[in-house]
């Protein structure tokens, strides 16, 4: 019952009038994503996922997945026939290295085209998103033999990957991993542990898939420090490339979820399996993090490719249901009823909605192409620029990205009223697909500490003074334009994050659980402010393409609607998560544990 | 695997020293409800929910309802003896009046009661909530001879009973409805139509199911005014009482939801059936708003319920899962790794909803008592007065209540990391139960326009005026005491609540628009100041109770502080929520419908 359709036109505003892509175009990589090519994998790729994966979405939720008496899983039906279809289009070689058969287009424009797989269905989008950020590690910290044994077939989609971290007794705290790996005289190891919540664990779509461990080489200091990095394919790879012997490797059970049906989270367990080291042992957490970051960004475009689906379909319902009038007098009055759109509180969800996944979608992509920019950049200090930048706002596109995801689509499901409980809609999924977001590759509260423990102080805060610079200087030159009340309120946001910042730096010098308490709401802080800042570029864009007589006039004008609504409308809550960060840890960490107890 | 135990203590704290039911002694019905009656119904009541309840909640979830081929429905395994169970135990009989086999306790110790049955099982919940409902719109409207046929077998619930308000072309705008009523010569109605999402509408735990359906007469008005109200027995009553025909009313089929899935949603066909006309003619939207008040009391009931367990679950997790370090060192160095209750950002969730949850429930019990007042006080001024007060915060406790029974779920949810969304921890299912309370009984957005476009103009807005003086009139009293800076934090809320009701009395005038687009922001303000209220009561009860040397010190300090934390760090919400409601309509209802497409 639900449609969905790729925001094709409004992915070329961001990169064509926001990000300026073509200001790039020196860059290496950049070179190939021509308007032509960017228009054709938008274009072809936003037809592919709602054609193919979108009809997909919720046959997935129903059925789920199948695990079998021999520890095969099945995906659902028509999984892995569009599993096919997207490989040999070449979907997942998009922005891979060109050296490993990849397209070698940049992150950003990948960026773009896996939003409209998240929206088509995140379950499935799963499957190549764990792939990839497998293959990232490999490259940056495999050997050259194993970059050329594992990577062409991984970045084909040939074979699948995984990240193997969690254990039942080890979630965040990767310190207590207890799955050990014992050296062999042929210079591989012996993995034996198990691992749990591993998406992608075992299924039917590739003929091998290629597991990262975590594991512990006996006498590895009992830390984090102690932790290493391991290949372990499902299906041992001889030296030519061809399949071997199976591994000792296996999926002992799969979870019953909220959400994500399609895509299998199983329990794996490894009994004395075969597995290769990655770079160096007790370096494994660095070259976890390098498939962390990417993946949390990846999560935070979940966020928004859910968000847009439950939007798109709340935009429709809103159009075709007739309830009640308009409270200023009826706005059809030959029908028994006016449309939804004329409730001010359906249209203060759908505007909200449409704020924040226009908003996140060019921060998104802005996001991605700091990444770009942070290998690629023509000098050092920008590449430097670049990194600090987007280190600083990895934790809000994940964390502020996820949670507005999922308050997007509970607020699209509202509007359906009484039928966005019912499944055949399609709404409810979106809500429990959505979810998941905010918890895995790091809870949203781990984001938020990285956020405000490890990106604030680094450097002396010189990534926040120089994001909170950036800020003033788009506020200032446009605050003498036809934007000045849009910019107005971005300054209005932006003072209470300083102010927010300076108490945090103070307090939370002073006693780190103040750090600690406020940084979740530090983080949509900054993500009301980071959206306004966007929000401020947009208008600004559509105002100049306006000026110009360029451009759908409609079009642009919704835009500077947008922003509009968004100052007025969402900026306004920095006043009080800037007041509840002040209200410190003192009432939040005095009781003892036994006074939550609800006993009679 | 998640478990419950009722919170007898503190319902008794609020029941003894917040709203101090023993000044009610003297009015009718509370003789009854002597400490030692009391005592008997919360342990008696909170010990049968959990043993034999919530056992069933998960099972409930998993199995659901099924429909055979005959329209009838099973409920899930367990349920039909759990509901005999209940039956003979009295428990449907506490608040109904003696004169149709009730005990006439007071409706605020039934509601004490009916928390923990939401808690325990909110699905199960919904069958004698229903019927309850029924029953009280038959008392209020119906004939004598129909309450002496229909309302003791109710009572006893021996009988089922249901709402029959929706159809398919037709949920809020009841203008809308289709089903008929044609006059008979006996004095009956034949019904036809098909009604939907009717919780109850068929099942295995009753003899009989009384249908209250809204119909039209033929020949009366098309809207609202044309509607009436009928009694729809499943199985036609004799005028013994003894069960006659099978009436031509039918369960087309049971709607797959995203939650309480053991209660069975049905589509209700109505063939020509017999049905009784309670009331007049035409009036029927009257009566149904008396079962709506009270019903929707009872969902935001259902909001703090489910935010309970979860809560409690996310406390037992908080103390066995042990992750990570305090921020200020190893709290127990001899162990791996500290408690999940180290962390500031856990704490930060449990902490909110310790305070929302025995916010909303020192809230719920108030709201309970101040219908039994609107009843029963002695003088017409206090019955007034406790009405108008009681409809002013109507809307507040549905939709501010079971917003936040659905954050608190979903932080409670959080708390578990990836082991929240799978189904066997039990957490992912109280965030589906507690989404459909947000919907059902008028979506929180109708709420909201309830409370902002009918209870605050309503006679020069007398009402919230009254509530506002006595707001100011607690802080006052607690302004010079040790309870200064929560009565301050109130005092500052307070102060956005007036300058935001001030702006949507000024500017809504001018432009309804405007009330409806702060009307859900208007609804959380008053939301926050009204915990604000009950949690300055809560501490200058503990407080005083401390001073006298009286009670469990532990449990009345815990209240200090969390009344401390309420006004720290939930209070300061309100400056966002004030200066988004200012933001008007302007941005809000600007975009053309096409505007919100997504076309490329």
């Amino acid at each position: 019952m639900p449609s969905y359709t790729a925001p094709v036109r409004d992915t070329r505003f961001v990169l064509d009038h926001v990000i300026g892509l073509d200001r790039y175009s020196n860059l290496p990589g950049f070179e190939n994503a021509t308007a032509d090519t960017i228009d054709a994998v938008l274009n072809e790729g936003g037809r592919f996922v709602a054609e193919v994966l979108f009809p997909l979405n919720q046959v997935g939720d129903s059925e789920g997945c199948t695990r079998h008496a021999d520890g095969s899983v099945t995906t659902p039906t028509g999984f892995k026939d569009a599993y096919r279809q997207f490989v040999e289009a070449g979907w997942p070689t998009l922005s891979a290295p060109e050296a490993y058969g990849g397209q070698g287009l940049p992150h950003v424009v990948m960026t773009a085209f896996e939003e409209y797989l998240c929206s088509a269905n995140m379950a499935f989008q799963m499957y190549p998103g764990l792939t990839a950020g497998a293959t990232a590690a490999i490259l940056a910290k495999g050997s050259d033999a194993q970059k050329a044994l594992y990577v062409p077939k991984m970045v084909s989609g040939e074979w699948g990957g995984t990240m193997n971290l969690t254990e039942p007794q080890c979630g965040t705290d990767l310190g207590l991993i207890r799955t050990r790996a014992e050296p062999q005289a042929d210079g591989s190891y012996k993995i034996t542990g198990t691992k749990i919540f591993i998406s992608a664990g075992e299924h039917d779509l590739t003929d091998n898939i290629i597991h990262l461990v975590l594991a512990k080489v006996a006498g590895a200091p009992d830390s984090v420090k102690g932790i290493s990095l391991f290949i372990v394919p499902k299906v041992l790879v001889n030296d030519d490339g061809s399949l071997g012997a199976l591994n000792a490797v296996s999926c002992g059970s799969i979870e019953h979820k909220m959400g994500i049906h399609g895509n299998s989270t199983c329990v794996m367990n490894y009994d004395g399996a075969t597995g290769y080291l990655v770079g160096e042992e007790n370096k494994g957490l660095a070259a976890m993090f390098i498939m962390m970051n990417a993946a949390r960004l990846g999560v935070g475009l979940q966020g928004l490719g859910v968000g847009e689906v439950a939007y798109q379909n709340a935009v429709a319902y809103a159009g075709d249901r007739r309830q009640g009038r308009a409270l200023t007098g009826p706005a059809e009055p030959e029908q028994k009823a006016d449309t939804l759109f004329v409730h001010p509180d359906v249209r203060r969800m759908l505007m909200e909605a449409k704020a924040v996944t226009e908003g996140l979608r060019a921060l998104c992509l802005w996001g991605a192409l700091l990444v770009d920019l942070s290998h690629k950049a023509a000098t050092e200090e920008e590449r430097a620029q670049a990194d600090a930048l987007i280190s600083l706002m990895t934790p809000v596109i994940k964390g502020f990205g996820t949670d507005m995801g999922y308050r997007v689509a509970t607020d699209a499901q509202q509007v359906y009223g009484g039928h966005g409980y019912i499944a055949e809609w399609g709404m409810e999924q979106y809500v429990r697909d959505a979810r998941i977001a905010m918890i895995y590759e790091g809870t949203n509260g781990v984001q938020a500490m990285d956020l405000v423990g490890r990106k604030l102080p680094s450097k002396g805060g010189a990534a926040i003074q120089a994001f909170c610079a950036m800020v003033a200087e788009d506020v200032a030159a446009a605050s003498s334009g036809p934007q000045a009340s849009v910019a107005a309120s971005l300054q209005a946001s932006l003072g209470e994050l300083q102010a927010a910042t300076m108490w945090l730096m103070q307090n939370g010098f002073q006693n780190p659980n103040n750090a600690g308490a406020g940084a979740v709401p530090y983080m949509h802080l900054m993500g009301i402010v980071t959206l306004g800042l966007v929000w401020l570029r947009m208008a600004v864009a559509a105002q100049r393409l306006l000026d110009a007589g360029e451009g759908d006039r409609a079009f642009l004008e919704a835009k500077l609607v947008t922003a509009r609504f968004f100052a007025d409308r969402i900026a306004p809550r920095a006043f009080g998560l800037r007041r509840e960060i002040e209200g410190g840890s003192e009432a939040l960490m005095a009781l003892p544990p036994e006074a939550f107890a609800a006993a009679a």
